[in-house]
């Protein structure tokens, strides 16, 4: 495996002084924008070239992969890093055969970058078209999951921006593997390498300076916990496409099918209850809590989700532990769900809109007027009827990859794939008109 | 003529300290906050009888208008404004009336909100819609022209967003007339009269804290000179819809045709020399220079354009002053061109790469393969063939009123309409689907 400069300066200088961070990172942020630059021509053909020998070279890198990767878990454990931090970090065969496949998955994804989005003729007989074309520089912040590196890498090549990544410090030796993998790809295909490029020090400085050159860098993806993403938001400078967190409600209106809200509640709480799109809060209408809370709750018990409620609840049901004030506004991503009875749809909006955080909220019900009702007055970024909440993915919504759920009202909304990820500009074809 | 409450504690009080106006400007985003979340449910019949009540008011006021206008231009030339300036702020009657109009035809657009932007049903019967719905709080920091006040007043309303204006303090009394007159609307069609606000007072405070309430503003849109825009982009923590500057090139390319070249230039740099989408740099392909730059100047010298130069273009003509460096580099909003000899298409793109500001060029040209690589690697906003620059218009591109002109690339770029000023968010239709 080809250890690219950056990479070893990475491991030969592991302290930087403030100087030579502001140095470094600019200089990445210069390498990057020129890298978009000669990205944003590059056909389509030429860039998933890039990302399948990127995955050839993934597969046949393994093993130099898996030495990284425990060189990282070794230095993980002499920092004492907890051991659910280790699993999130450690990598196998099979898992490096799941990232080179990510890969090839992206490539087979269809190209937004020059695709025509809508035209139309003016009555003067000037054609306006609005095309594709990509963001620029995209700067991604991240924890320690290794095989970020090579989606978040992957899905910005694909829509013509360059990348520079910003993994969990605990990951740097396997991410730097994983871009080599890239670049080697990068090469095969004739791209510059700089289109994917890792911050290459652990000091945490680094990101600062990442999050204030708005000259060099177009957008900001952080990805991970709510701290980490509290401190983007404050100290950047560049815009962000993000979500803080995802406290999503399953509302069960009178008008529910029992079976349904059973299956939708369980779902939306227990299929996996770590990602953005797990139900965290249970909204009942009080005109049906009688028939619908008792099975609910049973199923949640059995499962072994542990259920907070108020005195409704608890009055209705008895292994309900007493829910506080803050139960409404925390996001568990564990096995806990609070529950609560609302006054009917009206009541289910007004806590939706007091604690939701307008990422992905769900009525159950077979009244489709109350449906249209929550669907358009729920203020997030996704709104479902009789579904569950788990479905708040990219790959769910039909976008292949994406690199994140954003919360945000400009830009890009809700899942963030490869189309998200393009601006467009508008090209006009006259034949010599000039304005009156 | 109502007085709102506002527009009586301007009056009164000129002066206010630090800690007032961040008092103030916190409470005008606070119920700004609260009229957005009205009218995000309002209907379409709501808002346009808002829209058509308003400009009734403003026919009905026009004396009282025409009042606060003097007061405003009296107040000005006690603090010796320019005439340029007075010009620019001095409203008559049938200037009034054009405010008037413009607010109805704004009624008369398309209400972007609610509308469906595409749906799709995913394998597991899910249908996924991406519907539009308004951005929330838009600050909208302008200079002089008081009908800017209604122009922005109604496009944020139409588009379902509370706005909060800042006006150039010279018309201030003016600007407050005016939202009278909204407020009127507003009220007649049981709408917040906060839907639309003036900051009023005249201290520069008042920006600094609209640029930086996160919390309580959407997004910024400046408009203005280039010092202006400089200002906000440098203090502000909001995302900002702008352009810094329009440096808009025409490239005569050795294909193009004498007559549609001629035409063309002229009026892309003569039809108005003040707007953003004025040409400032004329690109000639070297091997067509001594065919198409004598009659092009001609026809510019007898407009009254004075013709700045490069070497190559003076040894063609002679009455061409010669051009610096910084000449390259000027959007000058003056009857005033500068002109340069490239080396074909190649040349041109290398100019306006170095030089261009993202903003509009156009390629004159009757060789489609040329000027499809134009289309393509010009990286503006709006790229054209065959097509005067001065056609950089929201209204010219079919889109009603517009709020500006943005050469960003998230979210709105090119002519920023009611469209450009909507979000979207997801909405999902199911039978009771949990994911697997």
């Amino acid at each position: 495996m080809s250890i690219t400069q950056n990479t070893t300066r990475s491991r030969k200088q592991a302290d930087w002084d403030k100087d030579d961070i502001e140095t470094l990172m600019r200089g990445l942020g210069e390498t990057a924008r020129e890298a978009a630059r000669a990205l944003a021509h590059a056909s389509t053909e030429q860039k998933d070239d890039a990302l399948r020998a990127a995955a050839a070279a993934l597969r046949s890198n393994k093993v130099q992969i898996l030495e990284a990767n425990a060189r990282d878990i070794q230095h993980g454990r002499e920092r004492g890093l907890r051991d659910s931090l280790i699993d999130r970090l450690a990598l196998d065969g099979s898992r490096v055969e799941g990232i080179a496949s990510g890969l090839e998955a992206i490539a087979s994804l269809p190209d937004p970058v020059g695709s025509v989005i809508e035209t139309w003729t003016r009555p003067n007989g000037l054609e306006i078209s609005r095309v594709r074309m990509p963001l620029g520089v995209i700067g991604i912040i991240y924890e320690s999951r290794p095989n970020v590196t090579a989606d978040a890498g992957g899905i910005c090549l694909k829509s013509g921006n360059a990348a520079i990544l910003r993994g969990g410090s605990e990951s740097l030796y396997s991410s730097a593997a994983i871009v080599d993998c890239i670049h080697q790809g990068l090469r095969m295909a004739r791209l510059p390498e700089a289109v994917v490029q890792i911050v290459p020090t652990r000091d945490r400085a680094a990101v600062g300076y990442l999050l204030t050159m708005p000259d060099l860098v177009d957008i900001i993806v952080p990805r991970g916990g709510k701290s980490l993403i509290e401190r983007v938001q404050k100290e950047s400078r560049i815009p962000l496409i993000a979500h803080l967190e995802g406290l999503c409600h399953v509302y069960l209106d009178a008008g529910a099918d029992t079976e349904m809200a059973r299956a939708i509640t369980l779902n939306a709480k227990m299929r996996r209850t770590s990602v953005c799109g797990a139900a965290e809060t249970l909204l009942i209408d009080r005109a049906a809590a009688a028939r619908l809370l008792p099975p609910v709750v049973r199923d949640l018990l059995e499962a072994g989700c542990e259920v907070r409620g108020d005195k409704g609840t608890r009055a209705l049901v008895q292994d309900i532990i007493a829910a506080t004030d803050a139960d409404w506004d925390t996001e568990y991503l564990d096995a806990i769900l609070s529950i609560r009875l609302v006054d009917g749809v009206a009541g289910a909006l007004e806590h939706i809109a007091a604690h939701g955080s307008e990422h992905t909220d769900t009525i159950v019900t077979n009244d489709f007027k109350t449906a249209e009702t929550f669907l358009k007055q729920v203020d997030s970024a996704i709104v479902l009827h009789n579904a569950s909440t788990q479905f708040a993915d990219g790959g769910e919504f039909g976008m292949g990859a994406e690199i994140g759920i954003s919360t945000g009202r400009l830009h890009a909304r809700g899942p963030v794939g490869t189309e998200q990820l393009t601006s467009f500009k508008y090209v006009v074809r006259g034949a010599g008109q000039v304005r009156l």
